[in-house]
């Protein structure tokens, strides 16, 4: 395992039009630190659907260059051959993971690209949607730097913070969303004390936040889901930063299961609650949280998660991915464009007047 | 595995004088049923630590036999030399779990027994502690017959209802203290739907509650810790019941965990919160929840909890193995007397005027 930060990469395309994606298989960590490529589309939706990459933000950039990977091949093709193809492998990807809006958003955004190259050869086409992929990319690791700036504002030198799940450099391009907050308050002198949830039922946060924060030499400590409103009762805590799946225009906000119950722990202890997240993780077409899918996932995750069977055979399980925590639990979203504060709908729409929902 | 649940005890003392413990090894559920003797005072104190046996009211008991087991041998010895074994042993066992007040409750009721007898030969000694042991025994499992008649009366037919670790027949000497209200529930023809907390880090729920209940043929579902908020979300559960490790005179309820941050997700859901545990787990001899010492475990319980490293070489890791939960955030307290509701000091010391505080 490198202790080298800098090194570490989430995900890259390597070559050009006819290249492939490479991605740190997210699911070996922090034990091992693999490299995998990802050749086709199933790969990629694959890869996505196995948490290989994982976060709203790093999946909707796989899931672009997923779209190119999807049309390659074969030289010129048929003008409705190519849209047949494009359609069938959004729709594909667009399934993979169905809460994180950042999917849907990196998808449309190709889609639209396509649009506006109509009637072009389908080599062009595909030049297109991979600059379009590029640009998402890009635009990730930009966004990532804006938000630790602004959320860095919010914390002050000795807090103790704590987050859930992993909203880091693993989740994104570059340095995260939450963790990027945490990052840039380092990188500006202000001394943090993380307090990292594991995160059950696949311990993100004890596999993936707890060595982003290592390698990165923040003070950490891990504890069970279970510990944060002791640690807030200790006082050991000034502030929880998380990231998001999926916020609608409320300010509602989806994220792994066990947010919402640590918000409430924040309530209860006055502790303000953060969230993190770029402005393609709002869905303006959702009035409320109540309207946002919430993905069930394998029993197993829970019953055989550490290589060993933890539970009886034939035991029920209900293992819901994500939950919502209602917009009055939140005291500010920290996006790229700054703090949203108080959250709200009116809030909101001021400051997203022009971005287009996702459909 | 046995699906026979009236041949499972949880630990039965094997033999007259000379005899020995025989426990259920919980550290084995649910995929394999083992019970394993237990023939000197080290044995039972290893066993304790280990949580091969756990659960207070189960700890007690053993704690009384092992105080037993420490005095066997020699036949008749010196007076000064029994009493010297007697106070090593009971302090030896009392430090095996710092926070369960049963423990020390069963030793106290051991050593005024030997007081009793003072002067006595040691043969008529051992005689009598083996039957306080006996007695102990035989009084938890009319408390848990108790407890469960008394907290039946407050769920409904088809009510949802929410348990956190193990509070069950594996915890006691028969059928629970939180389980028990389900148990004598499901028994009086209430249809109930258990939630269970899988119950990081030892995955006792997961283990043993979802065993328990799927052994009584009662409908159980399994979540993790992280869950129980979202589950409270969605309408469904009604109710809340949790063990206790320790009560203080005010009502604060120190139990595994997670029991706090369940507790605060109930009030802000409306749902009662009920505690059931015996009269022994109050210690009036603390004022407040705050003077209630809380155990502290090892890492590796988190970071390599069930055959596997989940967390990165070298990380810190803070580990309670209990939280203390407010009084006010205690519906009512179901002991084997009746219904503490509510629950203040002043309804605690009306029903409990006569009981000794733990020395």
């Amino acid at each position: 395992m490198s202790a080298n930060h800098t090194s570490i990469e989430t995900l890259r395309w390597v070559g050009d039009q006819d290249g492939h994606l490479v991605i740190i298989d997210q699911t070996r960590l922090p034990t091992e630190l693999v490299e995998i490529e990802l050749r086709d589309a199933d790969a990629v939706w694959e890869a996505i659907k196995s948490l290989r990459v994982r976060g709203a933000p790093a999946i909707g950039i796989a899931a672009a260059y997923g779209v190119c990977l999807g049309l390659q091949g074969g030289g010129e093709c048929d003008e409705a051959d190519f849209w047949r193809r494009l359609d069938e492998v959004t729709a594909h990807l667009a399934a993979s993971r169905p809460t994180a809006v950042n999917l849907c958003w990196a998808l449309q955004r190709l889609k639209e690209t396509a649009d506006q190259h109509r009637g072009q050869e389908s080599v062009a086409l595909r030049a297109a949607l991979l600059a379009e992929a590029r640009a998402i990319h890009d635009e990730d690791r930009q966004m990532c730097r804006a938000i630790g700036r602004y959320g860095a504002e919010l914390l002050s030198d000795g807090n103790g913070v704590l987050t859930h799940c992993n909203a880091g450099g693993l989740a994104t391009a570059d340095y995260g969303t939450a963790l990027a907050v945490f990052f840039a308050a380092h990188e500006a002198g202000k001394r943090l004390h993380v307090y990292a949830d594991e995160t059950r039922p696949l311990l993100q946060g004890a596999r993936l936040t707890a060595w982003e924060l290592q390698q990165r030499g923040i003070d950490v400590t891990l504890i069970c889901d279970s510990m944060a409103a002791q640690v807030m009762r200790e006082g050991r805590v000034q502030a929880v930063v998380t990231g998001a799946d999926r916020i609608a225009a409320n300010g509602d906000v989806a994220n792994k299961i066990g947010t919402y119950q640590i918000a409430l722990a924040a309530a209860a202890h006055e502790i303000p609650f953060y969230v993190a997240a770029p402005t393609s993780t709002f869905d303006l077409s959702l009035s409320s949280g109540d309207q946002i899918p919430i993905e069930q996932r394998d029993p197993a995750e829970i019953t055989h998660g550490f290589g060993r069977q933890t539970a009886p055979d034939g035991i029920q399980v209900y293992n819901p991915a994500f939950d919502v925590t209602p917009a009055r639990l939140i005291r500010a979203i920290i996006c790229e464009k700054g703090i949203i504060q108080p959250v709200s709908e009116a809030s909101i729409a001021a400051m997203f007047a022009d971005k287009p929902s996702c459909s």
